[in-house]
């Protein structure tokens, strides 16, 4: 643990079984090395392959395994190179000659992409519940706050105001297309591989169909070639999952910004943020930040498994044995910040007197005014110069829309009437009134539909 | 050009524009710019926000200056800053006060993102096109080689025998995933952002659907921030397109590997190999290697935009518009390529006899004589061990399988018979006879499947 | 230009051409090219492998297509395929019999490492000219602000107060490391390829000492095979750029939260800002934004050339021709940005006044408080303790520290006296009076020695 | 460890703190901790900021803790959140009041910075031992093969002969300059960060220098806020080993392929091969592949830091806690590939028949016919064109060179003459007689240059 390699040296065969041996990351995959050899010796049991009273024996034996690891008694040596070999060393160990005949009609290759694909599945299952809890966490607090006014920002400018709870929904739809991205991903990883042999297929009267059956998959794969040489299914997780870690890179920005004394919309639920033992005051948002960080190492894990994966000839070569601890990496990193964000969101408060005084704020309400010139005649691009105009001379005086005499307004255009007074953030907000604007009622409705697709689950 | 920027100096103004206007790449995007404001301009008069008249003088200045672009006649100038400006500035050359009108109810921030989803949709189709050409030239090489064996590698050992067509269908499944992916991709750029405006909707009575079915796409955004500050849309076909890459890459380095005097599987067509002038016999499989070498900036390109993307807050920031460039380069890359191995694949010749004499060299059938133990009832382990000693006797003696004694076999198993001679690499072939298996009678039922598949389009 | 490829279908060799042509931007490497080449001419006509008059009609011949070139009348030829072809073959149309003696005892594989060596030794010296302007405009600000203190930020959150200067030169720093790490890039650039021949060297008395002093180079390489296909230079190169970048990312966001509304501590000097036609107050910071999101396409230029290179067999691979667009992209984005972060940090405006009072805010100076029980005997830990309840106790009242009563502090901690008044901002930035720290005496010393280095070059 | 997170809900604070912790890995820095512990309270108490007595017993209470971790007997607590928070609690727990003043004028933020720096300047050294030792493998076998020649390749296609040794000393190079990249980043970790504080510098009197001197680092840092926000000199180490990976991945390709059937140019040791239990005569170079595909692995950690740093503002970010996993994994990753590749190199044996066999086939010898007419007045681009019809001619023919009848050649070109016939592989190599090429003699001295260089150490 504590040094760094290479110092004492070690036999040749050591180092290299060391070097080589994938057990102390691919032992994570023991339930399901475990359930795709039992699916396995029930199918050689149906098709005659193995006997029976074989069967019985090995899916004893194999159950008996698993209870052992999980209880930790089971012992793993490095010796056994993975997992795969572990389990069935142990269970020849437990029933000799029967054991021994497991591994017919089956190769490590199809072995170890089956147990990946069944990990895969369920860490999309896992994934997506996650979205869904901080999907819910977002909508809980955009329908907390429905009616918060905040400055919509544009090259971290204030731009136009915009409710909050629009704002929120912005990540509800990110979140949604991960979720559609997700499942996406699912169909080209539910395919059974078993039968593929080392490359070629097997020798054997397998039933492939009643092996996807047992083990929950949609379908069988269609060249066993492909099916041992394949790692797409993960390509597709870690970049599906990149996308997703770069949305909560975004939310996670803001969190940090709005917890700023300087913003100060929102502070963070305690157990959300760390305070130091000088500064109990401060509200440092870890959580966030590290978020933000971990971004990387997930971008990283995919770049590793793209490039290992670069020009490597048919059909199984080692160093696709690469392709787990990143993707393991991957799931963790990602499902964790999943939970975390669901709760930070959850419990943050919003500071709605600061947002609203903020989305007040100098001349946010330009575009509305220019909107006003073209709704009596002017057209779009005058209308902005004429309005560009006005703010520049408001701003030498140092005064606010609301400052100005109507007379000027009308200095700088004759379209200007009495009624460019009731222009405020609030009308400005409802008169976004389109489908996906950010008046009250379309948000509202948005906001419906959103909770309506997150309860069908 | 030909200078390394920094050593005559501009004015500070000059130096900013050119760092930060758009228009030397996105003038690219002048159709789909041109086809939206086209859209646009009838929505805005069918809804009354600006004159029959004044929409008949833009739809015809667009059009006019579409043809101009077309013919070269438009003069690009980069004080426009961007492609969008561009025409912009011109129509109202053109058409004065109805070109001030053009872009009500719309902001350069939908704007921008209305064209680079149209050139994504369209980009995808290409795509998708490129790949099932590539697919049929597998599937016609498959065909016309349907009954060459060739070994099959893992670690880049012969391992198994396995029929030339069956490797090649390997990569139809690969690069039939890659269209899944596309089109799974499609679903999510097939959005309509217009109407969404700089980032809050727009304030006028405007049909998005109208503009939706104008444009030929399914649907509208949910929400106006998402819709200006998304670009998963690119992510999505980036990341396909890595994915897509190293497939190829994997396919390119084998016909370097085959293409070599080592292998000599295969010969280029000429026009896909260059010789030297002084060695014309000699034929680099240039465009192969390049299309490898092609693979990294590919991912290059991809993690690019996700790094620009990352941590940014919502909703329009100025970064965005570093998506462009990537892109572009991306579909060039991928479909120059595919378009190129196409006709790699399509016109290179198989030398089926040393590829035969490779399968049939060493202990290749190994697997083979363990199944034939397996199945005359001994243990899977077993009978590997047997093999095993089998293979180690032989090899000391310097002889084949089919050199061995049937005597000397029975020594190491009592099941061995004389049956053991009739296993070669055709009956090694046949045996894999299941679904995805090397068989001949799978092999051609796959290609029919495949051939199929790539018909319907 | 405007469609995307693939439609058109062209004839294969010409698809080809195409695609493994590169002149389309080794173009950009002529004069390099020509210098090389006169170089390598006076080196066979002084070893006697070719004639003097050859020599000087060689010499005459590239000369004059520079000149062609360099005045736009040179006619670039894909068919051509590369920037050295294109020059050779003009030459020989030029000077016959005379040109074709040339590329004796060359290749082109040793050729284009020369060209991309010499670009790459100018590349480095540009962009150390260009960090030193960066350097001095945040000397220039540091200088003239020296007395601004602003509040120093862990988390985004205020932690003590600083000098502005110190925080400036902070960034000193980190272009300083840059500056010495292209200084270091350089010595592995700075090796002359030329008689490396295709792979093997060449079979000619050269004289390759010669030719290095000829180009500017220090030393020649020791392994030919090593000389053709060693890229490291490059990726040395992209790999600094990308570190900068990085850096350069990090000012890049501290402008844009320092121009935001809500930090307000800077202005931007117009010509660095992008308001728009409707809100000229609003100033958007596109370029430091712009350069942000540039540090994604520099980092995936990094990523392209470490795949690209990957895993590729000795000596010349084709897939090496990729190594070039990155290069030149990097190179660009670098400089220029380079450029126009010299000129926006040098013209900016500082708020002292906003960015002072936010370094007073909240309990910024708890630290101070807590050096102040320490220095009166307190263990730190437990100062830390006392000082973090009487923040919580104050907090609580809404009072600041000023505010609180003399006797509330010693109800805290009897090591409380009268003189814990004077502790403020000022004297807090004071007491970091160590080397590093921000004291305004210290960081006057580090702006002096800062300077004396930026002078020297 | 088995199941994938976030099923089994825990209360927000336990989620969070699991989320945040940093002890499960930076644990491994217990050593550079207390190590800079140590000197610290050494420093304290010289300066007279703590007592002897009280630095007595932290020394030895530092001491004690260190050697109940190397003796297992530490319990090593989540909840602590670091090492360093783990230490000094065990501390205060031996020592209590003594214990509290160890922090004094010390912040997390320099002190983990210190620890970073500590680890990475070990990690060098160790890197650069196994560089070396690696090197020694390269020049045993290229000294022990020194007159094998084997045929060189460009685009995999043979295409001059050379030494065995001339292509090993090109890796000789790559490591050179990898050993001098990783020199070069030293002097940057170099630079002992110790008074930084939080990111102030800190408000007592300390002596840096003292530190510096006692933790062996060369200098201490010029900027506190630089300080505890620089990460680059664990970049720097990322981006040397991606390049030294780079270096690897193109030996292993090599391996690979010479240990193929095909090449047969070499034979791997049983320790850096494996066989299947059928196939035991099957030689897969898995740690060559394995090593290949790690190169992936190293990449990604490289573009995970680059994309955490990203635009994080000063001084100290949550994020970068994200340094340390991907910065040890690329540690183990490349010192223990240098370990396996040294081992790996040096036993392997070379088939020296079959490799000059494979570099005597086919028209290897073409540029040397080319350079012969030149030598007798050709001009080079004739010369190829000539020797290309030639080669064509033969091959039309069937025949090899020596197989052509000298009236033959003559036909071609009246310079041929009978000498012609003295070329074969052993001239050929013998005429690259250049510095850098392939020539014996240039090769020798190349390798005693070698030799010297790798004794000096």
């Amino acid at each position: 643990m504590t040094h760094i390699r290479g110092r004492f040296r070690k036999p040749a065969d050591k180092i290299v079984a060391e070097y080589t041996a994938s057990l102390p990351f691919d032992r994570r995959l023991y339930r399901q090395d475990i359930a795709g050899s039992i699916a396995h010796t029930r199918m050689l049991a149906k098709q005659g392959i193995i006997s029976n009273e074989d069967a019985k024996k090995i899916i004893a034996g194999l159950e008996s395994i698993r209870a052992e690891i999980e209880q930790g008694q089971f012992e793993f040596n490095i010796e056994q190179e993975d997992i795969h070999m572990a389990i069935e060393s142990r269970l020849i160990e437990k029933t000799g000659e029967a054991g021994r005949r497991l591994h017919t009609a089956r190769s490590r290759n199809d072995q170890v992409v089956l147990d990946t694909r069944l990990y895969v599945k369920e860490a999309i299952s896992v994934t997506i519940k996650g979205l869904r809890e901080l999907q819910r966490a977002l909508l809980d607090q955009a329908g907390a706050n429905i009616t918060v006014i905040i400055p919509g920002y544009t090259h971290l400018q204030a731009a136009q105001p915009v409710l909050l709870a629009h704002h929120l929904l912005a990540y509800f739809e990110m979140l949604q297309r991960d979720i559609e991205r997700f499942t996406d991903g699912l169909k080209r990883a539910d395919v059974m591989p078993l039968g593929s042999g080392a490359l070629a297929g097997v020798a054997y009267e397998i039933d492939r169909e009643f092996l996807a059956k047992e083990l929950g998959f949609s379908r069988v794969n269609n060249n066993s070639m492909d099916a041992v040489s394949d790692r797409d299914f993960i390509l597709e997780y870690e970049a599906a999952a990149s996308i997703c870690m770069m949305h909560v890179s975004r939310l996670a920005e803001e969190i940090v910004l709005w917890s700023s004394a300087e913003f100060d919309f929102i502070e963070l639920d305690e157990a959300y943020a760390t305070g130091s033992s000088i500064m109990p005051q401060k509200k440092n948002p870890d959580a966030a930040e590290l978020a933000r960080g971990k971004t990387g190492r997930v971008y990283g894990h995919l770049m590793a498994l793209l490039t290992t994966m670069k020009g490597l000839p048919l059909a199984y070569d080692k160093d696709m044995q690469e392709d787990k601890e990143g993707l393991f990496d991957t799931v963790d990193t990602l499902t964790s910040t999943l939970e975390v964000f669901a709760g930070m969101v959850k419990t943050l408060k919003v500071n709605a007197g600061t947002a609203e005084k903020a989305a007040g704020r100098g001349y946010i309400l330009a575009t509305d005014l220019a909107d006003y010139l073209v709704k009596k005649g002017e057209s779009f691009r005058t209308a902005h110069k004429i309005v560009g105009k006005l703010v520049r001379y408001a701003a030498e005086k140092g005064q606010s829309f609301d400052q100005l005499d109507i007379n000027i307004y009308k200095r700088f255009s004759p379209l200007f009437g009495d009624d460019v007074r009731k222009i405020n953030i609030k009308t400005s907000v409802a008169a976004r009134d389109v489908v996906g604007g950010t008046a009250p009622r379309r948000v509202k409705q948005a906001l419906a539909k959103a909770r309506r697709i997150v309860e069908k689950d």
